[in-house]
């Protein structure tokens, strides 16, 4: 399937109390998000944190499953008893959490029969109906049941899985970014921006994002949309207003 | 006040698209959260990251605010139009939009009046009753609301600030945590780090993370409770289990 005239969106549910405590600085967020906006055309439009609580899972999937076309979750599909998002992502939808057979054999054959033990077989459980995404880095499958897709927790591990949920997804209108540095302060150009926003409102985002780096103070800002048309316009006046404001652009 | 018997609760609302676009990455979560649990005994049991749309964030204060002791905003309180948390949360609270007469001075002493334009000034609009959170590294403050808390996003700035924000908070139970790393796999001590988890279920959280670090592989074991007693009598079994399995421990 690949219908590319619709907006399509997401949200991301981090599952994992080190992640809440503080204690992990979580790094899936901005890397789902990027590849789902760069490679498929969807938006991320919410994330939640939450914590390895059933009860909790449970009403977080239901709700964003049903508010936004795609869920991906991260966490707690390892072999420990905090690993509970697939017996919860089971539970939400009401379904049996059983063996999956393919993730079985998978994980059966790469740990070998004698160290298959019972840690490493809870990996092959599942909602029952679930599809799997595979994982060339550590065997463990993430799954796929209705629009949630469910992803291991650590970064190198879900990143080397991440193109293997493409198949899964209908990619939507691909959301176009540009940035411009500019040597200068957000209220210097406040005003101006805030009018150019509200011309383009219904399909340009303007986003201002003062940065200290490089040893410079500076503000990049940062216009998306899916039409490159209204885009090459913003920058247009973008432009215009650097000129009459005599702001120098950084290269950076 | 200084109550200690509690459980005291926080969640947090990070507000911007620059972090749902996966453009900047998060840092502000592991911070406040570290923070709070550390010099606060307040725990972070819901983390959301939404866009900058009146709506969306006047729904997400009303309910974090009333699910949870203390709600910390950040992001969307500098001087451009996707600016609009302090506006949003008066819209939530049902009080006026409007100058808050100290945080005018602050800022019109810090720029000097013929640099206080439109832009600067915006800052000191705030929702009517709010108290300030001084800002010792950029002058523009942030601000408690009933028990929403304020801050801006970019991160070096919020670090600054963090410590105003102690005369606003009651103080919980501190939870103490504690971290064993072992160079051993998760599924090889599951069953019995389980068997302990359900043990001492409603006193201590047992995590287990695999880590890939330094060349090595192996599974931090963090143990976290308000109980000193509790998180020694459960470092106890840990060690029995570490010796039973004849599991080498990694100082890293």
């Amino acid at each position: 399937m690949n219908k590319k005239n619709k907006k399509i969106n997401a949200s991301i549910l981090i599952i994992g109390n080190e992640i809440l405590s503080g204690r992990t600085q979580d790094k899936n967020v901005s890397f789902i998000s990027n590849w789902l906006n760069s490679k498929c055309g969807i938006s991320v439009n919410e994330v939640r944190i939450i914590p390895d609580t059933e009860k909790i899972i449970v009403k977080n999937i239901l709700h964003l499953s049903r508010k936004f076309n795609y869920v991906f979750t991260t966490g707690g599909i390892g072999p420990t008893h905090d690993d509970i998002t697939a017996k919860s992502i089971a539970k939400a939808f009401k379904v049996k959490y059983e063996y999956h057979k393919e993730a079985f054999t998978i994980l059966e054959n790469y740990y070998g029969k004698k160290k298959f033990n019972n840690g490493r077989k809870k990996m092959a459980k599942m909602p029952s109906g679930a599809k799997l995404i595979y994982n060339p880095s550590s065997a463990a499958p993430g799954f796929v049941i209705k629009n949630v897709i469910s992803l291991p927790g650590v970064p190198s591990i879900l990143n080397s899985m991440i193109e293997n949920c493409k198949k899964f997804l209908i990619k939507g209108l691909k959301v176009h970014s540009q940035t411009i540095n500019l040597y200068t302060v957000e209220s210097n150009i406040s005003k101006q921006l805030g009018f150019i926003q509200r011309k383009y409102k219904r399909f340009v985002d303007i986003g201002s994002y003062p940065f200290f780096r490089l040893g410079k103070i500076g503000v990049a800002i940062v216009t998306r949309s899916t039409s490159l048309i209204k885009l090459k316009k913003v920058k247009k006046e973008l432009f215009k207003l650097i000129k009459l404001k005599k702001i120098k652009i950084l290269k950076i």
